[in-house]
């Protein structure tokens, strides 16, 4: 039934491959699937393990996936994209094998190379020889987005050349840091530095937790893990909390601020906005890394879900005869617009990887004249990081939801996956930045741009091209007219989106002019009244535009493109596109964009037959990223699409599937003694 | 903290309670919440327990519950919302525990008795005495909806008077089946039943599966537990298949139909659909309990959400001062309209509820002149089941992922129990009929009373009212003007609601027709062609619309109310009408009933003011509700709003917290072999 539904597409998977991934890259994931398909450790249980083997299992293939040495320094040199591929087809396999593995391989280096200076080189150079093993701790159980209020301190004592640290009270334990419930040795602990009576803000030290011979913690410092989280229960998050816990001085990473001998603090960093800019674009790398995560747990869940509905049959025209629910409208209509989300994203995520690679190789040239140009792309970097992490982790969720239910009752069984899935994807919705509060970032930095056009009269600067648009805004909204015809031509529906996205910042700069002609209320009041229904829909309308604009300039800018496969793409990014307008419908009449109802009708017909049409290309569409059936491990995403088959397989390899359990014999004695 | 808000709250908890649940319903609550703090087995673990020990666990209080006597036959005669309440408090308290007690308790005695005859009393009194154990198998692994396509065969053999059960293959063994994997002795079976080479379709039979004294399949028989499922895990869900496995005659439940000795077949079944819209009540009753379960769960999810809104601070206006996260705008348009729904949908719930006993009552009667009313009865009380169900289920599955994110990364959180709630609403949203196939039989029911009202000019029948407005739709349609004004007045938006669901029957009724004028088109693919912006939202628009009247007549209805009460719940009606209104502007405009733009921000303001408003209400509106700590299980969630002790308790209790796991104590000493 799948190949029936394979025979059908208009254009060949290959060939819409090599579109989207060059050669070195699909062959550098081949590799890993092959290298996790080749041990026997790396075998995914198709029941629920416990949480201790859980645990275990991942720390054994973490250093299986070491040993394996997967991206050496010159590769990742060569195509800094391998490793945006090795994340995400580690999150594709196991979440917690991937934070695990990830956590331990970059998080604590990159921070002591990053802020730390020649002393402490040594501390690298056990860590690379596996002599003890480093974690990142700057959460506290009552201060995760707000890092300013954060109350672990280090004091210093000149009389003894130590740092004190000390913890407060529980609200102020370090909390959720991976890889410190069990494992770690040394974390890098932020702390409010104070020394002479004086709070120099929080900074970060290299402290030692526990002994790495006997894995006991020193006295001073209590540590353990968090205990057991909705998902990730592979990854061991520890607490950290600390009594006058004394360090050496040189364990402060004085790369921006140092504490002398005598006590002096002393510092070279310039506050200059500029200076900020650069290393704001350093904070965006996790939420770039997060962002394709979401893509990868995407894909895991369109595949499933589009693989089964294509062999599922259910109800038919006339008795004795049933069609595969994808046939069925409710059904298509709710799957494709996902493969097409799935499809605008992924290259939405990447390009942002892309400008983030662009970046660092600029942070890395010596010349003066570059920091400008570093600066400006370091605040745009941050802006996009944040809402393309935004809207990749949400729509993901909303997606393997949809998907789930869209399997019907089997849906909700273990051996699918979804379950897995959803849990998995769940926490990139709140960490590094609660959704909601790192979309305030790209607004403040777009209406920040738009003071600067339209108060300041400075030119725009946008390296990634992203608020250029500001520019012309007002000659669009001036222009109410919306173009969109009968005929559906792709260009009329971008103008409405850009129509969107210029109408939503006009419309929060003149609440943020109205509250602030108030004059009673604070800025941090004003920022707030006009969040809903403004600032936040002009966060998610940006990004949302973002990926739309990249998807159809990397169709359009593809000379050589396969004209079959640049068809189905065109398809699918006006099926997005419509979704878009759909889900945005009340400010295009809100701002009499659309002046008349029919309209309405005429996308949803629109939409409907695009829909109907592409049903024959999904499960092709999903084959182009779906990984190999060991990876995707779902009874109901089988590639021969024997679900059935492989549902009776999970069945009957279950060793606990004809037990009768301790507990019913138990009664059965009870009985028979009566 | 959160007593501060509890002080703000403008009306009295007690009194609202007392609005919505009569002293006896109280006291009977409070029993049950005291009954499952009782004794050690009721305590719920705060880590994640094994799959085994949990079914272990669930069996062992399932006994405790039984012999509590929790519901005697008189009490529910007496007062028939013991039965929903004490299911829901099970639900809320544990969704497996509630299953299987529900399961064994009901389901499988109520088929016997509804469709046995006299000859199957010693099962029942076998069942009661507690030496066997029965569940009720259905469902087969490629059939869920369509019963009609299911495969187990019983072949009727005259020369040993016995049925010859067969499962022709995989894909038709019975799958799913609650209480099945471990325990049943005996399962109410469904299968084709053939006698005389002919079939005369889908009949229950009573047959045994394990020998109560070995547990022990029978031969012939294999039977076993489907494995883990996303949630409900303490349950043992099975599956069954039959190899020419031999029952007796008798064991068919011949209350319908019954194959005589020599093998004819005999029935006095009359299919007539009078007859057939009684059965349709009996049907209902799953799918009204699962409303409430569903509504168990977002009392949860809210209650958790909002009091850790009140008491978490975060960010301020200035340095050194933060406020309570429900202070912030995003926060409360969030989580308020979540608790509205709550409000409403509980009514809602609880209102089908009350129409299903009326049902019953009236069905208990033998007077033949009532038998017409039972049949209009059953056809609307199951369009409301289904769609009450739908939207509950997913009102709760949505709610229940903004709560968990509205509580930031702790939400992640095992000992939080949002990653529970999820889970365990998720099955609600498939079974018992999966969402978007059930809301069809609302758009059938109204759109067959519409044709007999427009075409057949008969009059309309609506015992429990949900449709009488089909009478003056035409009125209504042709008046398309829009009263809301700048007061808000209710009126002018219960007019509103009113119209959309005019609207958009007769835009399913318009489509109908231009399909059937095809000519080409079979009703199964006009029906087919016509769900998506049709008839799917006609269902969907048509419950809310239930809800939405519902609650506003018990408000209106209820002369006694305390003023202050009534206030507020008057602001969370509009609350809740306003924003299904926003969420179906695209129709309003569509439909020319909006016809200025500005309306959408004149919602938008309204919306933003009455959250901000109810801000200070929503600690006590969740208290009204909200079950004792030791039932809602949540760090986040306690009553006190103690949540950071509350997480510090469970991490110094967990003995997992500061080991050293075994795997790493291994790694300790091959590498001091080194």
């Amino acid at each position: 039934m799948l190949d029936e539904y394979r025979n059908r597409a208009s254009f060949c998977p290959k060939r819409m491959r090599g579109i989207f991934e060059d050669e070195p890259s699909q062959a550098y994931r081949t590799k890993l699937w092959s290298i996790l398909g080749s041990k026997p450790i790396f075998r995914q249980p198709q029941f629920p393990i416990s949480i201790d083997e859980y645990k275990n299992l991942t720390y054994q293939r973490c250093k299986e996936l070491i040993k394996a040495n997967l991206l050496s320094d010159d590769e990742m040199f060569d195509n800094p994209r391998h490793k945006m591929i090795l994340e995400q087809c580690l999150a594709m396999y196991d979440s917690s094998c991937h934070a695990k593995y990830t956590l331990s391989m970059t998080v604590f280096r990159e921070t002591i190379r990053t802020l730390g200076t020649q002393r402490h080189e040594y501390i690298l150079n056990l860590d690379q020889n596996h002599q003890i093993f480093g974690c990142f701790a700057l959460t506290e159980l009552a201060h995760g987005s707000n890092t300013k209020e954060m109350r672990t301190r280090a004091t210093y004592d000149p009389s003894t050349q130590e740092f004190i640290l000390n913890t407060p009270d529980i609200e102020a334990m370090k909390f959720w840091v991976g890889n410190l419930g069990y494992q770690a040795t040394h974390a890098v602990v932020y702390a409010q530095l104070y020394t002479n009576n004086t709070c120099y803000g929080l900074h970060p030290f290299v402290v030692p937790i526990r002994d790495p011979l006997t894995y006991k913690t020193f006295d001073g410092v209590e540590a353990g893990d968090i205990g057991a989280k909705c998902g990730w229960n592979g990854l061991d998050n520890g607490f950290i909390l600390f009594r006058n816990y004394r360090i050496p001085r040189e364990n402060l990473l004085n790369k921006h601020g140092d504490v002398l001998p005598d006590g002096a603090y002393k510092t070279q960093f310039k506050t200059s906005s500029k200076r900020f800019g650069a290393s704001l674009g350093a904070l965006s790398s996790g939420r770039v890394g997060i962002s394709s995560l979401a893509i990868g747990l995407l894909i895991n869940c369109c595949t499933i879900a589009i693989r089964y509905s294509c062999v599922r049959k259910q109800f038919g025209p006339s008795p004795g005869i049933e069609i595969p629910v994808i046939e069925y409208q409710t059904q298509n209509w709710r799957l494709i617009p996902i493969v097409a989300s799935l499809y605008v994203y992924r290259n939405l995520a990447l390009s942002v990887f892309d400008n983030l690679a662009e970046f660092y190789a600029l942070s890395m040239s010596r010349d003066e004249s570059d920091q400008d140009l570093l600066a400006y792309m370091g605040r745009e970097l941050h802006a996009l990081a944040c809402t393309c992490k935004a809207i990749c982790t949400w729509n993901t969720q909303k997606a393997c939801q949809e998907c789930r239910e869209a399997c019907g009752g089997h849906g909700y069984l273990y051996a699918t996956g979804f379950g897995i899935i959803r849990n998995d994807n769940d926490p990139s919705c709140t960490f590094e930045g609660d959704n909601n509060v790192i979309l305030q970032q790209a607004s403040n930095y777009i209406l920040s741009n738009y003071e600067d056009v339209y108060i300041n009269n400075t030119s725009i600067q946008s390296p990634f091209e992203s608020i250029l648009f500001i520019k012309t805004m007002k000659n669009i909204l001036r222009n109410n007219r919306c173009s969109i015809t009968r005929e559906c031509h792709l260009k009329d529906l971008l103008n409405a989106v850009e129509w969107l996205l210029c109408y939503i910042l006009e419309k929060s700069a003149r609440k943020i002019n109205q509250l602030t002609a108030r004059n009673n209320m604070s800025s941090f009041d004003i920022k707030n009244a006009a969040q809903v229904y403004h600032l936040r829909t002009l966060s998610i309308i940006y990004i949302q535009r973002t990926a739309i604009v990249r998807f159809s300039q990397y169709i359009e800018n593809n000379d050589e493109m396969d004209d079959k496969c640049k068809s189905v793409l065109d398809k699918l990014l006006i099926v997005h596109v419509l979704k878009f307008l759909e889900e945005n419908m009340n400010l295009l009449f809100e701002g009499d964009y659309f002046k008349n109802g029919s309209i309405s009708i005429w996308i949803q017909n629109r939409l409907l037959d695009l829909c109907e049409d592409l049903r024959n290309e999904a499960v092709t569409l999903v084959d182009v990223f779906a990984p190999p059936d060991h990876i995707l491990n779902s009874v109901l995403g089988v590639s021969d699409g024997k679900v059935y088959e492989a549902i009776n397989k999970v069945i009957h390899t279950n060793k606990h599937t004809f037990l009768t359990p301790p507990w019913i014999k138990d009664d059965l004695i009870n009985r028979s003694k009566l």
